[in-house]
Parts: structure tokens; sequence; C-alpha cells
């Protein structure tokens, strides 16, 4: 077993961090700056000064991404604060150049309310080609992302909610060419209702209408009995029609999917026993997974999926938003609509060949991805 | 003569834009991600968390500043927003990384107030090691730039102001070595009193508290018989104690020294002739200075500057900001004080082996400038 931690520290200590700068053009003489700076950069300036949208066409905005954070919901961390969100942050801009080959720039933000970081979002907003929000808590992160998305000529797109959102659809549609079920008929229980959860139930009943949506909690089943939900829970009545509470137990019986974004060890191998027959299990609490996957096909479930990359069938956001980005600055699209999501969870879907139990989406290392993604990102 | 701006204008669409972000490391296999990323990272934020005075050494923070303007006093442009700006902080961006190998990433802010501009920069300061500010019209400048050097833990910089004065400091040091002149014993008068005009008259009294120093802007001589002088404007007095005011004509009757920071050809060979022997003109307006070089010459100046690379003694900032970050940043300096700008005019001096007039400041090529600056920023 790999010690991770250690390896981890040592290797972010040894090359001080993930990503550096570089020029495009190589300065072979210092004669060039006088392009590339006065006199010469003056006349791009002038010409943008007069012609505005001509902005990418001129400069790195083009191709750059700002990845943002406040450090309220890092990983399974929690509140850690930014400065300790600046790795993750890094680390999401290293993936967005590996895969997609798009700039971004982690910028950690030291403000906290939903007005404050929509300020400084858009007090910035035209240094980029777009924003990808990251580890922004419920439900402030809902406010964030939809005001500044209605506010911002640039695509905002927070990865938390809809990478999450669009790889579970994807990973469920193929789920139910190989279980022969259909979602209109499946009863899914969804298991915590943050950024993730909310965008799951969303986004499954704007493909699948008739599907019968469940969303839990850590006080149990969200219901108009329920007098302690925010307005994100709130909302959610509209999508589950759910009347009264219960448990997690009360929940599953019965149903056929459990989609989890929450906490390690909470799905029992009980739970799964009381489901219908060929449950589909997505386990996606990062690191550990609501149940080991051997656990949960030993009690019967047909498919398993997790976020990790050791087990089968990998239900990662790190499969969405490279080609989401890449497509958007592309095509030049401001806005990533539902539309947008089913489309590219759709064509994640289609990447695999012939979807198995242990096949259910295309591995990271799939070189299409990103383009059929952009493809459909017009 | 090279278009400029034909040529300008096109490099920078062939090359979109003038830098982009690499990796550190090479990712020759995804497994790697388990240390940049989930699930490894973990550790590196939790190691921040709990010492996040530790965030440089495992993030690029240790070697990234951003270059901020509000696109308010863009070269000699004026007021040309924030978009317009943008091709020019990548530019200085490209400076940073070519002299210094330091990263910058360009920030246009949308906003412009005072108030405004310091609560953007501060939400996002921790995302680098240094913030420098730049084409900010004064008298704002002055007030972000103070607040903002007061209130975060990092280096501020704004360089129209800093960068301006320290190497005109550098070149007035050299003159006085070629001229035979003291600076105690020398009139200045320092034309235009924006940022740069400002911060020059501050510094060149710091270093020599007995040097006469008249300030002019587009009214005349700002004196304390002025009532339409703004609070910069104000500082001013308590440096030069002019009482009445006068024209630039008035002002360079019998001075020694002109400098120049304001607008193209304001400078006759007629004013050089009713100063002093020998007189010393800094003509720095960008692109073109107060007067042209060859007839400054021929109206009987002793030493002539410009801003431009194109003549002799260019007297540009870009000598002094790479050094003053990479010290900064190797030293982790937080503060860049008074004294610390006199020890890089010094520094930048002292390069120059055998100052003459036509050789008073070190070329931009000069291999050992960012160095010995750096030495002196601790």
């Amino acid at each position: 077993m790999v010690d991770y931690a250690k390896e981890s520290l040592e290797i972010h200590k040894k090359f001080k961090g993930k990503i550096h700068i570089e020029l495009n053009d190589k300065l072979e003489s210092l004669d060039k700056l006088k392009l590339y700076y006065t006199p010469g950069v003056a006349a791009v300036s002038l010409e943008i000064s007069k012609h505005p949208a001509k902005l990418p066409d001129y400069t790195w905005v083009n191709n750059t991404v700002a990845v943002i954070s406040d450090g309220s919901a890092v990983l399974g961390l929690g509140n850690i604060g930014p400065e300790a969100a600046m790795p993750v942050m890094e680390g999401k801009c290293l993936l967005f150049k590996y895969f997609a080959d798009i700039n971004a720039v982690p910028i950690v933000l030291d403000v906290h309310s939903a007005d404050e970081i929509i300020a400084a979002v858009k007090s910035i907003a035209i240094s980029f080609g777009g924003i990808n929000l990251e580890d922004i808590a419920a439900p402030i992160c809902f406010e964030v992302e939809q005001r500044l998305a209605k506010e911002l000529p640039i695509p905002v797109f927070h990865d938390d909610q809809h990478g999450t959102a669009i790889v579970t659809l994807a990973g469920l549609i193929n789920s139910m060419k190989i279980t022969k079920k259909s979602l209109s008929q499946c009863s899914i229980v969804i298991v915590g209702a943050g950024a993730a959860g909310v965008a799951i139930a969303k986004l499954v009943k704007t493909y699948e209408p008739k599907a019968t949506i469940t969303v839990v909690d850590s006080k149990g089943i969200v219901a108009l009995d329920r007098k302690d939900l925010n307005d994100s829970k709130k909302s959610l009545l509209s999508i589950t029609k759910t009347q009264t509470g219960g448990s997690l137990t009360d929940a599953l019986k019965d149903s056929d999917i459990f989609i989890g974004v929450s906490n390690p060890n909470l799905l029992t191998e009980q739970m799964i026993k009381s489901m219908h027959k060929d449950p589909i299990i997505f386990a996606m609490a990062n690191p550990d997974p609501e149940i080991r996957p051997d656990l949960a096909l030993k009690a019967g479930a047909a498919i398993v999926a997790t976020g990790r990359s050791d087990y089968p069938n990998q239900v990662n956001n790190a499969l969405v938003f490279p080609g989401i980005f890449r497509g958007a600055l592309d095509h030049k699209v401001r806005q990533i609509t539902g539309d947008h999501k089913i489309k590219v969870a759709q064509a994640i879907a289609d990447l695999v060949d012939n979807p198995s139990a242990d096949n259910i989406v295309p591995s990271l290392g799939d070189q299409r991805l990103v383009s059929v993604i952009a493809e459909v990102i017009v």
C-alpha cells in the first residue's frame, strides 16, 4: 500500500507546487519586447478598447479559466479555509492543463458570504475566459453560481454540483442498459443534500421526469414535514414530492438506486438487501465510499461505482469538466445549460461500447473524452 | 522604420497572447494524480491548515505574483478600461518571467473606486506571493497601495510609482558623478504630479533631504497658493515648500535637473537654455518624450535620458521590478520600504562601472541586474 500522504507531501515540496508560467514565444532578443510590451502593445490595447469582444483574440484569455474556491468545503475535509484549499485548486489546474490543455489559475478567496464571493469574482472575471467554482459549501454555492452565471458574460460552472451530476447521470444511463431497468420506473435514493446531491436530483429529474427521487440528508428524508430545511433543500421538494420524513433505512426499502455523495460507511449490507432486485449502488463519498464495493456486491448489488480509481467504475467529475470548458472556450459558449449537461452525460455514456457491470463509464485515460464532450458544448 | 503597431497586432494574434501554464512535473501516468490530486493532496491541505505559513512550501504561491490593474491609466493611453489593459498586464507578466523567472498572473479589475479595488485585491491576495499594482490612476493609486501594503501580509508594489522613482534616482546618482554636481545643491523640476511624479519627489527627498524640488502639473507649479490641489498633490507641499505658483518656464529658470513624467514635446530648447549650466534632462514620457534627445543636446543638455530603448540612457522601470519581487519572494520580505528603494537605486547605479553622458544606467540586458537588486531586498 502506497503511503499517499507522505509521498504527496514530498512531491509537492520537491516541485514547489504543480504549475508554472511559460512564454508562448521565444524571446531571442530584447528587441521583441518592443512588440510584446511598449511601444507595440499600445496598438493591441487600442484595438481591444475599440472592440472589447476581440480580447480573447490577442490575449491568453481565450484559453484561460480561473479555479476559484473559498475553502469552505474542500474534498472530504470540510471548511479548512482558503490557504489549505490552495493545493487542491492547484491540482485542479493541473487537471485542466493535462486533460484539456487549458490554462487554469488557482484563486482562493478570503471572503465567505455569497455577496462577497460574488463581488470578488465579478471584479476579476474579465481576466478569464471562464470560471470554475470549486469546493464552496452549500447552500451558498447555489446562490453564488446562479447569480454569477446570470451576471457574467463568460461560462460559470460549479464543478462539485454539475460535474458530479453529469458523470452520475452518464453512469446511470449505462446502468440502465446493463440491468434492463428504466429510470422512469426506478426509485432513486440520493444521500447527501449538499452541492452534489441537489444537482444530481435536478439533473436526473430533468433527464427523466418520471423518475422517483428521494433525497436523504444527515437528519433523514428531506420531506414536506421537515421544519429545518434551507432554501436549496426546500427546492428539492418540487422534485421529490416527499410528504413525510423517515430514516435512510426507510428510504432505501424497495428502491432501485442508491446514490451516495455523503459520508463513509453509512450504507449497510442489510439496507442493500432491502432494495429491489439488482440494486445499483453509486457510493461516491471520497476518499472512503459509503460502503466497500466487495460488501455491496456480496449484499446483491448488480452494479457498484465509487469515486476512486482503484475500484471499477470510477464516477469522477474529472471525466467532465475538462471537456466542458474546452467546448465553452472553443465555441465561445457563455452559459452551460441543462441541455448541455444532458448531452454531455449522454456523450460520456456513449463512449462505452459494451457497458458491463464493471464498465459503466469511460476511464480517465480515454483520449476521446475531451473532444466528444467539447463537441456538444455549442 | 518598423511598423510596431502592425507587427505587434500580428504577433499577439499568432501566439494568442504571451503566456501559458505548464506543469512542473511530467505526468507519465495517471497514477501520479493520486499524489497531486485526491487522495494524496488531502495530506498537503491538512498540513497547510495546521501551518498556514507553509503555504509557499507546497504550492506555486512561493514564486507567483499578481499583476493587477483597473485599466484607468494604461501606458500613455489613459483610462482605456480593464479589457484594453489586459495585453499590457500580460506583457508585464512576460517581463516577470523573462527577467526574473517569476510566475505572474495578469488580473484586470472591473471596479474602479479605491474601496472596491482594495476589497477585490484583499479577497484574492492569499493566492499570491506578492501584488504588483499597475496602471491605476492617481490619486486613487496612492490610497490603494498604502492600505493594501498595510493590511496584507505580502509585498505590494505599485510599479508606476516606485519602479519609476527608483530607476530615476539611480540615473540621478550617476548623473551627479558625470556632471560633478551634488543633489543637495541641485534645483530639480519634476513635471507630472501623477503616480510617478509624486513618488519621484518623495524618494529623491528621502535620499537627499537638501535637494530643492519643484513639481509642475498641467496647471503649473504645485504651490501653496493653488486652490485646486488634491490630497496627494497637497502632500507634495511638505517636500517642495513652494509658496507661489507659476508656469513650467518659471520653474525651469536657473534649475539643474528636469524630470519629465508627463506629456510629449512640452519641453522647449528655450527652456533648457534658461537652466543652469550642464542641465540634466530626463524626458520619460512614453512613447514620445517631452523633448527629442537631439534637440535637448543641441540646447546644451549635459545628459539626456528617456524611457525608450532606441536612445541612450533608457530609464525604464523594467530595470527595477523583476529584482524587487525576486528578492521579496526569495527572502520572504513583506514590505518594500523607503530604505529598500534607496538601496536598490544605489545598487542599480553601482552596476555602471564608468558612468558617462551616454551610460547612466545599466541596459535591460544586464544579466547581473536581478540578482544585485534581489540581494538588497532583505
